[in-house]
């Protein structure tokens, strides 16, 4: 058993005896590391010190450490190497869809000089054949690498195929089966195949219950379709029922954590998908837009404001609650929306009827409006001796917060249902509209009031 | 092949059939489908309705029927059933795992009830010795069931070992070699094991780098071992390094979206893990917290405006862009939050030093702060006609979004160095902060400028 934990000691000394070129001592910090650790140890070095790191290690541990290592640190480091060198040296040793991944952002021309220096002509084909599936397909993200038996075989005849296609496949957990068109006919697992006789017809002893997908199913399909049938490994068919590769869990998960992402990112206003190593201008340039809408919001809120500008020359108080007006109806929307973003994404939002759930949000925002309203009611009365402001910002807020929820449960349930990403209505508009709604009310009633009493 | 997809016809045709009873009319409907999709389909249906259906399936398909069912359905459901029919109908044919999962958070004595009436000892005992690990962690994620062998065994014996195991353990990926005092020693695939000589030993044959946790790990830590390292299965070994159970993928994927979600629900500023289908005051009470420390800013707002309630008399139009100001402070600094926030749950950060990081926020807020105060300058000089309020909005637009951006960059960047959820930064303390600070400076600069002029 060998668990490293990559401590800062351990970096800092072999940050030393890599700058010393120290061949023989950086072998011996790094004997005992997985590929994983090693990658994350790079992170700190410069590309030229990472090259001599890598350079120190076989083939397919080499490939290890570069497929751990987030894209732009690789394609930054990948600008020390030739076309030929990034094709021998860490590409033959890839699975199919690590290379894919890994070269489809490259310049055509880069991705054709490495495909050409590619020994293995069958591999170069797959590869090519799949940087023509789109990138958010499981034919984008599928390998080609799997093991297939003809369901008219034997368990022995598999067994020495298993053998003959060993070397190529790294993680086998079933083995497909396939007719004599290579059409994907069911499966066998390894455990079946260790307990059956070697005799034993492979369709025999065949699942055939297999659930797979098709070249063109979007990578959130394939990762419904994993999780919900629980699945390690899921093949992938062509239009014919041609097995043509297969989708392991791990670049699932990948596409599972991405979704969620999105919608993080979505809530808090960055546009692109950055990270905080991106340059100033791409943090910038990903962020301007939400900043741009909000200001847009402000500008409009001024004019609504300004309506009541003789208004607010005589009632100066009247300005004090427009951030907590502002603010929560803002908040309460949000909060409605990611209610049921999350519900829409987990499919757990039980019948997609939007009548009920407009109802039960109904008495949720009546519920917590009565209570912040009575709050500042109270607050209010007891410091300020204007009735109308405490009436006004009462039933201003209780009024936003009702709106503010019904629109926060109505917009994303509309949105999926034509088709937009709901978690759009968690974003930039849907919380200035709130925001726009409060204001507009709080002034309406409070010229209604004042006007009254 | 079968890809069955649930369509409204299928369910409205199978509601009428179950209503009548109608058993062969059901079996017929449902023979091809895969259990998740029946699970899928009794969403729809009345928990009586529910129990005809899954009466009619053999044990192990009507397990995975309740496995897929989601946590609040099932609870309903199996209160349907007697703790010796929850036992006999469902729990014996399921794995650890999932038993402890389903029956965790029932009340004592009516898990002591099921347990009690588990007709197989050994299998009552692991679930006895499963609970009692914390829900969160690798003890209370993983399953019993495993394939082990003696390190000194042969590879025929291995194989006559899975074969007594394989009726227990349903998914078996690798097999785990231990040695007489039940320490993990090492590994075996399947794969190596099919393609080894029958008398070759499981020492010579085994991977003795195997990547494990101990049982108090807690579930995060576990997913991101195994997010790293891309394992599908992970062993759990005791203090003293005894093998006790495996973890696999599949529970993960669950930590790993719950992981997701936690901060989409802190940033969206909902306390608990609610669904939209839970009951209304369970929902109000999630929300509650947030509306009301927005409403505590809201209030610490208005004594702020207070302060300059003499200038706002004189100048009503400074009332005009306090949503702007409060807004864009918010938004300003959420962005900077959630981007840390995603790069400390990645790993993604590079470097943890918090100063460079400031230092590069300094520039895009400077970029980003610069933008939007140029345009509300040239909206505002050609709009109104006070040149004090035009620099005003925006002096105090760039000192706001340059402020929250960097207290968005510092502030998850310290919770996390002191063990604290990051995420906690995107929610409502730091945004309602952020609204405040904007509005300090906002008035501070106005009565400034305004003295000045």
């Amino acid at each position: 058993m060998s668990n490293v934990t990559v401590t800062k000691e351990l970096i800092s000394e072999l940050r030393q005896v890599v700058e010393a070129r120290n061949e023989q001592e950086v072998r011996k910090l790094l004997r005992e590391m997985h590929p994983e650790d090693v990658a994350e140890i790079l992170y700190d070095f410069s590309t030229e010190d990472s090259k001599f790191v890598i350079a120190l290690f076989e083939g397919e541990y080499a490939v290890k450490i570069l497929i751990e290592i987030d894209e732009d640190t690789r394609d930054r480091f990948l600008t020390n190497y030739s076309p030929e060198e990034i094709a021998k040296q860490f590409i033959e040793f890839m699975d199919t869809d690590d290379v894919v991944s890994i070269i489809r952002s490259f310049p055509p021309k880069l991705k054709d000089q490495i495909i050409s220096h590619i020994t293995d002509h069958e591999f170069a084909a797959n590869i090519i054949s799949l940087l023509n599936f789109d990138e958010d397909t499981a034919g984008g993200i599928m390998a080609k690498e799997l093991v297939k038996v003809n369901e008219n075989w034997t368990v022995a005849q598999c067994i020495d195929e298993i053998r003959a296609q060993a070397e190529e496949v790294s993680n086998v957990y079933t083995v497909y089966v396939v007719d004599d068109h290579d059409r994907l006919k069911g499966l066998i697992s390894l455990k079946r195949l260790i307990l059956a006789k070697a005799r034993e017809r492979v369709s025999a002893i065949m699942i055939e219950d297999v659930v797979s997908v098709p070249t063109h199913a979007s990578s959130e399909e394939v990762s419904s379709i994993m999780d919900k049938y629980n699945l390690v490994v899921l093949p992938v068919a062509d239009a014919i029922g041609r097995l043509v590769g297969r989708i392991t869990i791990d670049d699932i998960v990948e596409v599972i954590k991405e979704e969620a992402e999105k919608d993080y990112e979505l809530m808090s206003g960055i546009t692109e998908s950055v990270e905080s190593t991106d340059k100033v201008w791409v943090l910038s340039r990903a962020r301007l837009p939400w900043l741009l809408i909000g200001l847009l919001g402000g500008i409009v809120s001024s004019r609504v404001i300004g309506l009541y500008e003789g208004q607010l020359k005589i009632h100066p108080e009247m300005a004090f609650f427009i951030p907590l007006i502002a603010a929560m109806g803002g908040n309460a929307g949000v909060q409605s929306s990611a209610i049921i973003v999350k519900g829409l994404a987990n499919n757990t939002l039980g019948t997609k009827d939007i009548f009920p759930k407009i109802i039960k949000e109904l008495m949720v925002s009546l519920i917590n409006g009565l209570v912040c309203a009575a709050i500042i009611l109270a607050y209010n009365l007891f410091m300020s001796d204007s009735v109308e402001l405490s009436l006004t910002v009462s039933i201003a807020l209780i009024t936003v917060i009702i709106f503010a929820s019904i629109l926060g449960t109505f917009v994303p349930m509309l949105l999926d249902r034509v088709k937009i990403d709901p978690a759009l209505a968690t974003g930039p508009f849907i919380t200035t509209t709130n925001d726009l709604l409060g204001l507009g009310v709080y002034f309406l009633v409070g010229r209604l009031l004042y006007g009254t009493f």
